[in-house]
């Protein structure tokens, strides 16, 4: 064994598929401590972006099933002999007190299984925090070799969109819902998901779930095709993730999207749309963290919202001042 | 007549309902030269926030009879004793030359109505010049004493999203659709519809009219009622511009809402939300305004954007070197 650096020598256990190398990796991107941030872009840094897996976001509120989808689409996968990887996205987990145990419970069978990896999501509650840390967790699971990575998300707040901006397929999973009792999909969704899912067509729920499943085909249908989509896309299917029905036309179906995308070169320009997006985001971010690292200026643009909120001044003269407070504290 | 500064005379002229008064000070407010600028915040200062008007954002695709709507709707507002303002969005106006005649023929009866004021979109490409002035002219004519202000779009881009971000009451124009040749709604306009109007419900198409009313219905009811939505909103109806058919209800609709919103205090919340938006928005801009007009800044932004495009660089690296370059300039 060479006598290399540490983040050299965690690099190369993270490509050589070493999960808990990967996991300690994971840590330390998530750390918000200045020394271990320049280590973790090191890391990445070393790691590349040669490997690519295919990242699916995947999106469903509180008992639609999910983590009985994720575990026996999971097992599918690793089954036919595919690397998958799980990374939850939950800016409410902080709140609930962490979910390391939840997940790794909810999702027993998948969790033992060598060819998956599963973690949770970290307890930050800062949606810019959340979407760094998830973007590099993504390039770590790619540099260890991942072929599937599914970004699951509770879809609170913006975490839907966020998770949109970093995945290759946005798949939506829904419960069947009738007639008048409909509790309805968040508004915002219809425009990211690619392929929706309704979930437990099994039972009782059987024909229920069709019936949910063909009304949003049909509202599917009242939205235009994008451009980046096939023919007949965005598309409605209908699961039982208990009796692993349908998994495998919604596995075949997430994978013609994946190809057409990949032969088109819509894949390629997604990720590089995508990598531009994040980029500008990182600008704005690290300019508004420079604003407000100074306690007076933070104190400052506070007082000016209120009196915007109130009609006391334009949003634009008020701006106008915070920019003049900044620019001449750092020629300062 | 006393003495006044031309600014404060301006604003006197404005407030006493002048409409070449009010059509001079949205030139102004559109104008990108600094002095012009310092003065149309004076003015804007000046005239205050006390007017409020009724907001309502309005889009349609070219072809849905948007024009011929607006001159029937506002035709039937004029009459019953209401002024009303028309200010178009059009970003894309700049390439099709302007649209100040076109807009002006396109309603003949209501430019030539002493209780209607019609602005056409100014002759600007970039989203935040157009949001900035549509937001200045908005509140020009609130100051005027306009009741209702139509902020009308065809939607192009992102501009949607904008109008209805300084509107009270979103409104979405559509022409009847069948069968398999339905071209669908822009995605994401779902999300920001108060009130869904199914245009030329009369002659052939009224039946088609009253089944694309359905199918929207539907596709509404599908999605979660929003917490600032009284019971059955967001709403799809049938309006015949043409044949003025529909258009009382139409009315009556949009009234019901912004009662129930005032009444409820979402109104004043999403005013309050609305300041917050923009004063963020401002900061955001002018802030990138001052990133960018350094030209070698600019030049090193581009060449990293393309870095990370290709994956040399993660964002989260390249906006750090961003950030150093820009604060050490800033230094000097």
């Amino acid at each position: 064994m060479t006598n290399r650096d540490p983040i050299s020598q965690m690099a190369a256990d993270v490509a050589a598929g070493n999960r808990r190398a990967l996991a300690r990796a994971i840590t330390l991107v998530e750390s918000g401590r200045a020394d271990h941030r320049a280590d973790a872009l090191a890391l990445l840094d070393t790691l590349g972006t040669d490997r690519q897996a295919l990242r699916i976001g995947l999106s469903g509120t509180p008992g639609v099933g999910k983590s009985t989808f994720i575990e026996s689409f999971g097992l599918m996968l690793t089954e036919s002999g595919k690397k998958v990887a799980v990374l939850a996205v939950d800016p409410s987990s902080a709140r609930s007190g962490g979910s390391i145990l939840g997940d790794k419970t909810r999702m027993e069978r998948l969790s033992r299984d060598p060819n998956a990896f599963i973690r949770p999501s970290p307890s930050q509650t800062q949606l810019g925090g959340v979407a760094r840390r998830t973007r590099d967790a993504v390039a770590l699971c790619e540099a260890a070799g991942y072929d599937i990575i599914l970004i699951e998300t509770v879809g609170v707040g913006q975490s839907e969109t966020m998770v949109a901006q970093m995945a290759d397929v946005f798949v939506l999973l829904l419960a069947p819902a009738g007639g008048d009792e409909l509790q309805g999909v968040k508004r915002g969704i219809m425009e990211i998901a690619d392929i929706i899912l309704v979930n437990k067509a099994d039972g009782d729920l059987k024909a229920q779930a069709r019936r949910t499943c063909a009304d949003y085909a049909g509202a599917l249908r009242l939205m235009r095709k994008r451009p980046q989509d096939p023919e007949g896309f965005p598309k409605a299917l209908t699961v039982s993730a208990l009796e692993t029905a349908g998994l495998a036309a919604a596995w075949e179906t997430v994978q013609h999207l994946a190809n057409w995308r990949k032969e088109s070169d819509v894949w390629h320009q997604n990720r590089a749309a995508q990598a531009s997006f994040w980029f500008h985001e990182e600008v704005r971010l690290q300019l508004m963290a420079r604003l407000t690292e100074d306690s007076r200026l933070r104190d400052q643009m506070g007082k000016l919202e209120q009196d915007v909120t109130q009609g006391r001044i334009s949003p634009a003269a008020a701006a106008a001042r915070v920019i003049l407070q900044f620019t001449g504290d750092q020629k300062r």
